[in-house]
């Protein structure tokens, strides 16, 4: 297989963006990745638009935003994995660069989801689930996650506290990073005081509804070498599915499946173990997430994930920095852009451009992206 | 690049199919189209799962299809270009196979839309357009492609009898196809006659809102020859944009500039001229669109597309065969399935297996298919 390098990066602002449209946001991160990929917009081949469906009526965005843009004819792709989009969507360009059809191609991944109520954003949330058989039964999106929770805690003994170490760890990072949505640091006390959503779950041990965007340029290995003399390499990729209803998944609710077999290929194709990766992102939807993801990519044993959060393995200094950006938790998640900003950061802790929470001397860096209930799992392993 | 084959196809038959779910259809076709590879669907390394958003509460069906057909872990991807979407799904999994990620892919469309009420699907097709600054001024999937019709009239002289000469082809030959929803002929007296939708357009000038699905299973050159003698190549392919609002467009309205974009690119990858096709399948969600489609792919000169159609230059035995598998308009479209019910009618005429309507000694294919009202284009060049 050929290289392909990620050659530019930018994202909005997360939060509430009331003040823009979902192709004003796409343009704000686009102008940000082309500006730092230090290119003509011309010289673009392709865009790959990822976003989540129904939080928005408009059906494939990627017109809209190719035209707003100024794209046309060019061809564009829309790529919705729920919240692992902008991660299968990176996928999706490397395969179109590596096949010879495209030289550069833009990741865009984006989300509007504070325009709509509570109510609204549940409904649409559980419908990641399966409509026939599970979603009209009632279970909402921090339900789902609760469920893992408590069979993780049943099985494994994990904590309330251990979790909230979790939401601790990324709103303190938040606070380094300017585009995230939340920029106050929380306690352990504060977390565990937080009001109930499902339990386990309390308020920070969950992401918020947010409003964003992020880009990606990635290019061919002769083009990219000629464009800049900072390229991140993709050096692994993996992807993998489980059933879309938890009755699917039988007894296994402590370990997400696709995520371990999303690692596996991941690694494999990097020719790394996990030891090797300096830096990760991990999607962090709610906080038991973010514990079952480091025992499901092998950064700690098996059943150890909650006292790896308590012993601060994932802080700067640590075994191995976990989303010292802020996460999905802190920096917000608008869902379609989550899997690019993910990659945002890891770019910059390559290039060493990190500021505050640069890993020293990282050199391999690895971004999990979850769908949905777990039913997508996209991971890539990036080389400096 | 290398090469890719399509190596397996399948169909359910288009119509109303209220017997069925989403997952059910998929694996009629999915079944049919892995008895036809004659492989074992363990062999299948990736899913790519082609449907239109929004007219099924189901979020990211890859999800439940992949489930349902017994394909976890491995990877699926969704894929949503509206009425281009298994169109678009082809050029995905040539780029995932060529690009060395997988091997072997199965492209599944599908599409239910006979559950929905007429008002309901209007709006939801409505939102194929700009959701900001055109849908919700009015305009329908008809009234949109009815602009086009009046322009074409207006500028070229074009008539009505020659948009239902079109009609009466494709109804002709859907009653030479088994999994055709029509099955019936029709005279232009009746397609004149038959109730008016948006002047100029009529009842037979549209195409009806169908269920089905559609399979195509791909494989890398290696794997291609060991599994088949008859593979069917993909020579050519071609991908493009347009705006996503007609306002976009400016003054023209007689033409699919990302038609004409995307078979440009297809003709220079198979290294071949429009005179080279020896059948296609073109996308005739209205009478006026297989028109447009003749002048865009250059099978005929620009503005001759009604004459061309009032020759009957298109039926069997004329200068290029066009839809004689019933098209859209009298086939059906099941939008999610178009693209792949095309390419899979094409490989049954290189193959030689079309009865009744083969093309004698049919060496190259085209398939053209359109997204929405004219965004997207996909064209995909076969040979055997």
């Amino acid at each position: 297989m050929g290289k392909v390098a990620i050659v530019g990066v930018g994202q909005t602002k997360f939060g509430k963006r009331s003040d823009a449209s979902i192709r004003e946001i796409a343009f704000e991160a686009f102008k940000e990745a082309v500006e730092d990929a230090g290119i003509m917009k011309g010289e673009i081949e392709a865009s790959v638009v990822c976003s989540g469906s129904h939080y928005d009526k408009q059906r494939t965005p990627a017109g809209v935003i190719a035209e707003y843009l100024g794209l046309n004819p060019k061809p564009t792709y829309n790529v919705d994995a729920v919240c692992a989009s902008s991660g299968v969507g990176v996928r999706n360009a490397y395969a179109l660069i590596n096949s010879g059809l495209h030289d550069i191609v833009a990741v865009i991944g984006f989300q509007k989801m504070t325009e709509l109520r509570s109510d609204e954003i549940q409904e649409v949330m559980g419908r990641s689930g399966d409509v026939m058989w599970e979603s009209p039964f009632g279970p909402t999106m921090p339900a789902y996650f609760a469920t893992y929770a408590n069979a993780h805690m049943h099985k494994y003994g994990t904590t309330e506290e251990q979790l909230a170490k979790v939401a601790v760890k990324n709103h303190f990072y938040a606070t380094k990073n300017p585009k995230a949505m939340f920029q106050k640091e929380v306690t352990v006390e504060e977390v565990m005081k937080s009001r109930p959503i499902a339990t386990p779950l309390k308020q920070y041990d969950c992401c918020a509804n947010s409003d964003g965007a992020a880009v990606l340029i990635l290019a061919g290995e002769e083009k990219a070498k000629k464009m800049t003399d900072t390229p991140v390499w993709i050096a692994g990729l993996g992807l993998a599915s489980s059933p879309m209803s938890l009755t699917g998944r039988g007894l296994s609710l402590t370990s997400f499946t696709c995520s371990v077999e999303a690692a596996k290929q991941a690694y494999q194709m990097a020719d790394i173990t996990p030891k090797d990766v300096d830096v990760a992102e991990v999607h962090d939807c709610f906080t038991i997430t973010e514990i079952i993801n480091y025992e499901d990519l092998s950064f700690c044993e098996r059943g150890q994930g909650g006292k790896f959060a308590q012993e601060e393995q994932t802080y700067l200094g640590g075994k191995i920095p976990v989303n010292v950006d802020g996460g999905l938790l802190a920096k917000g998640h608008p869902v379609g852009a989550t899997g690019a900003s993910q990659i945002r950061s890891l770019v910059h802790q390559l290039r060493g451009e990190a500021g505050q929470t640069q890993v020293k001397g990282a050199e391999i860096a690895l971004a999990h992206n979850l769908g949905g209930i777990g039913m997508y799992c996209a991971v890539t392993i990036l080389k400096r």
